[in-house]
This record gives structure tokens, sequence and C-alpha cells, in this order.
């Protein structure tokens, strides 16, 4: 009876606490907890995103591995990430700080530094926030955007026969870790440096995220941050359906596939299972995919790969792997607890 | 050149951090970086506020001290206090939480049930969040209101010649944190619970704010929370004026009476410099004092007290001292770093 937060997990965590929120009855609440972003009415055309994400040290970064700068772009990068999974455009932040006293100033103007850069790239305004002693340093960001009611995209609303997409490369991230936790792996530079960016400076999709919504014919969307066989299991609970993942499809980055035999993995399995990648995950009908990815490539130079297809509920969540088998999609993305 | 937090303070790092920053330049940006929350233009009759502020282990409380429900109240209630510090009206709350993994499960349970019955009573929807791993618990809770744009209460407005009001009674919440601190003051029950509910279960002065606001009368409004001797400070920076404090006005509970005694300090002086009230400070054109403070009581059953009056700013920021001499006023309140 005495469960720990370890022994449930997260999610079964967060169903005991939606049970105990409940669901919003009032009717400017369009969505609550369950998406990438709470959806809120803002007028009869318009929604306000809502989401909050925070970068705890020693358990999403190391500042070994982070320069303040990546740290604070980092830390923004992951929220305004979950405002283009919806569709959106985020407007303005609010950012809480909890740091041990002995944080040298010029590391915290570093961090602001390299949040308020990407802030101001993406038009976002960081409006306010709160400072906090603490034994560690943790980020607390909470962003709020803005969509169009028409463009909104949720994590429900695939079906069955829609193809799966994603935004660019999948598995960087994850390769930009490897090489950080082991720093002699004989890579050239040319590999490296790429991977160490996604890892340290992810670029949140948001004009891809525009392009799609704009599309029409996108009918779910999320993004991959815990990695991508976790996060689909999100889009297929919520749309009550089931995938199958065509691993050779899976789109990789020429600086992943060395790295990737360096370290006795098949690219697939990080582009499948790494997480932080902070690409777009969405199903759209099969007709529109050509029109759509042009679209985006053209606008954005950013690449729309199908990787799969939404199938019905009952025949579940499959990955084909590049021997042809077809076998149970197991999430092995980040597990917070 | 090599300086710490602690060695330039919280106020210095904002500053610094409000450089950075920048002042934003988007005319749907009412208020940034400097209040109690952000304000930002929702249409032209109402402003949308936006706050987040966190709750940190061994700093800002110990689990000993609270029940795991009276903590997820003052997680939420501080933040709605900067709400109503506003004039506002709390509407959604995003909830950060950080905690290791070995916490029981039917201590975050609790927790959220504090939480959601104070929302509920508010009337705000808890519609997100994110749970991380870390060390320590962090409560970090992101709060939206709205606001009529004629009834916003800002922390500048105040003119020489205003009255300075707070309601309730301050100094209880320190009150209850000396109890904390030493179990064996041998104060009676009748004293001893209304100092530890004001130090655990702070009631956000919601309905009291928006009859000050309704008003009209109020020109500048901020809430109590590191004690007013500080908070004060903020209010006469912003509006670009001095203030001389009348201590011998303070409003003081009756039970707070008995424990000054106990622990030899001025009762006075407890209400000064003590934080965690979350009472509203305000000021008034004196003409309005008696019909907001009759609206205020009739309606709501608090109290309004003038303690004291706004002076041009080259008078500086004093107080008088019961015993008739007029000190300096110093900012002994809650210290961040």
């Amino acid at each position: 009876m005495n469960h720990r937060i370890s022994d449930i997990g997260e999610f079964n965590l967060i169903e005991h606490i939606a049970r105990i929120v409940g669901v919003p009855t009032a009717d400017d609440i369009i969505v609550g907890i369950g998406d990438d972003t709470a959806v809120l009415r803002w007028d009869a055309e318009t929604c306000l995103l809502a989401t909050i994400d925070a970068q705890v040290e020693a358990i999403h970064f190391q500042r070994d591995f982070l320069t303040p700068e990546a740290l604070g772009h980092r830390a923004l990068a992951v929220n305004l990430s979950d405002i283009a999974a919806m569709g959106g455009t985020p407007w303005l932040a609010l950012v809480s700080l909890v740091a041990p006293p002995e944080t040298p100033v010029a590391f915290i103007e570093a961090l602001y530094t390299g949040m308020q850069r990407l802030a101001a790239s993406a038009g976002v305004a960081i409006v306010g926030g709160n400072m906090s002693k603490g034994a560690h340093l943790v980020i607390d960001i909470a962003v709020l955007g803005r969509v169009a009611r028409r463009h909104l995209l949720l994590r429900r609303g695939a079906r069955p026969g829609d193809l799966l997409c994603v935004t660019g490369t999948l598995g960087d991230a994850a390769g930009g870790l490897q090489l950080l936790l082991n720093p002699t792996l004989p890579l050239d530079e040319e590999s490296r440096r790429p991977l160490l960016n996604r890892f340290r400076t992810p670029t949140p999709r948001l004009a891809e995220s525009r392009l799609i919504a704009a599309s029409g014919h996108a009918t779910a969307m999320l993004d991959i941050s815990d990695g991508l066989s976790s996060d689909i299991m999100h889009l297929c609970r919520a749309s009550g359906v089931g995938v199958r993942i065509d691993a050779a499809r899976l789109p990789i980055s020429p600086a992943l596939r060395p790295l990737a035999a360096h370290i006795d993995t098949p690219a697939w399995h990080l582009a499948l299972h790494g997480g932080e990648d902070y690409e777009l995950c969405f199903t759209l009908a099969p007709h529109a995919v050509e029109s759509v990815a042009h679209r985006v490539f053209t606008t954005t130079g950013t690449p729309i790969t199908v990787i799969g297809e939404i199938r019905p509920a009952e025949e579940g969540c499959l990955v084909r792997t590049p021997d042809g088998c077809e076998t149970p999609l197991e999430p092995k993305g980040w597990r917070h607890f």
C-alpha cells in the first residue's frame, strides 16, 4: 500500500493526479491535463496555449555537458517545442529559477543570455519569473502561445489509414549524449559537431509546425521529447488507434551512422528510442503527404518523412524492423521515474 | 569580478536579468518583469495576468512543519496572492513538480488534494503541469488570471498624500513559524492554532482585492510576502515616492500578542518585518478610506487598517516607532539569497 513514485511510474502518477484535479468544466477550457499544452478559449477564432516544463540539474543536464548559454537555450526550447506540437505560435515566457547561492552571477547571466537569444529569434518575450534559493539548479519555464482554433492540432484525431510522419532526423540528440558520455569515441569532427549541437541546443520546429497545421490535412501531432517509441504511445492512446512504424524508414542523419557503428547499436534503434530530438511527429491523410512535405521543405529546408501508418486499435502498436519482422513496439524512451 | 548570487542578492540579480531580457516592445505586453505578475493585453477591456512562483523544500518549507495538504494549499496560495495583488481574478494553474523517486505516492496525492481544494474554492482550474525527478521537492506553479483594465492595480501609482492601508493582521505567519521552530513555547491552544494556520494555509485575499480594485480609489497595490518592511520598498521605488509607517497602527491579532511577549519581541516588529502573511498592502486617496474599508469589511469580514502615509520621495521611507521616534525603514523581511 505504501507505494513510492518510482514504483508506479510517471504516467500512473499523472493519472492519479488527473483524478484528483478532475476534468475542468468551464467552457473556456478546451483541453486540460493530457496534451503537450493546455488549450484555452481566447475568443471565437483563437486559442491560448499554456505549458510548463522543468530542467533539473543532474537529471536533465549536467553542467559539464552544456555551457550555461546552451542550458538557457535548451530550457526554453523544450517549452517552445510543446507550443509547436499544437500548431501554435509562442508568445511569452515566465522563468522560475532555483539556484544555489554560490552560483556565479556570470553563470546566471549567460544562462539568461542563451534563453533570451532563442526567445528573441522565436518572437517570445520573457515577461516575468521568480528566483529562489535551492541546493540544485532547477529551471522551470511556463510558456503561453496562441493558435487559430481551426489550426489547433491535438494528440487525439489520428485515424486508421493516416500516414505517420516526422520532421527532420531522429536519434541525433541521443548520439550527442553518447559522445558526451564517451568522449573518447573516435568520431571525426564533421560528425561530432552536428550531434552535439542537436543535444545541446535543440531547435523547436515552430515554422514547420505552423505550415503543417495550416495545411488543414494533419489530424494529430506531438513533439518527440522522451523518444519516438514512448511518445507515439501517447498519440495512439489519445486517438484510440494502433500504429505500424517502419524502422527502415526512420530518417537518420549522415552524422549518426558512424556514431551508431562505433557504439555497436543500429542507428534505427537510436532513432526509435532516443529522446530529446524535439522533432514533430504527426499524422496526415495519405493524399496530402506530398504537398505538405513539399511546402515544409521548400519553406524551411526541413524534410518530412513518412515512417509508418496509423492502424486500427486492435492491431496494436508494432514496429517492422529492417529485417522484415513485425514486433510489438516497446516504449524504451526516457523514463521520468 | 567572480561574484556569486549570494554576494549581490536577489534584487540586483533581477536587475541584471531584466537588462539581458530587455523591455518588451510588443504592444500586447503592458507590464513585463517588475510587478507581482506580468500584465498582457487580452482585448480592449481585459488584461491577462501571468505569474510563476516556487516552493523549495528546506528553503520555503520543511516537511515536518506542514502536512502535504497544507503544502499543496500554500504553493498555490502564494500565486493566487500575486493575482490578488493586481486586483485580478485567478483563472487557471499549471503545476510543475520536482520530486525524489522515493516520495510516497500518498504524499503526492495529498499535496494535490490540498492544492485542488484551494483551487476549487477560488474558481481556479489546474489544467496542466509537469513531473520531474530531482533530489529535493520543488513545486513551481504558474497561474493565469484576468482583470478589467480599468481595475488593474500596479505597484506604481501611489502619490504623496495617499494613505497606506493593509488588509487583515500582520505578523501572524511569522508567529506561526516561531511556534514551529520553538515547539515548547508555552502558548495556549487558542493562540497557537490561528498563528499556525496563518503560516500553514495562508488565505489569498481575492475577494478583498476585487472590492479594493473596483472601488476606483486605490492607486497602487502589492501583496506582503517577504514582509511589509521589504515589500513596501518595491511600491515606493515603483511609484517614485517615500512613505511614513506608523508602527503603533500596524494591525496585530489577539493571538500574536502573547507569542510576541514569550519571545521577547515587540509585536509591531513581527508585523513590520515578518513575511508570508499574504495580506494586501495598498494606497488610497484619503477621502475614500472610510467607504472602501466599510465595503470590504461588510462584504468579507476582513478589516482594513490605515498604517501610514505616502510621502514625497525626498522624505525617504520612515517608520515612527510606538515611542514616537522616526527612524529610516530598514527592509528586514525574507531575503532570498
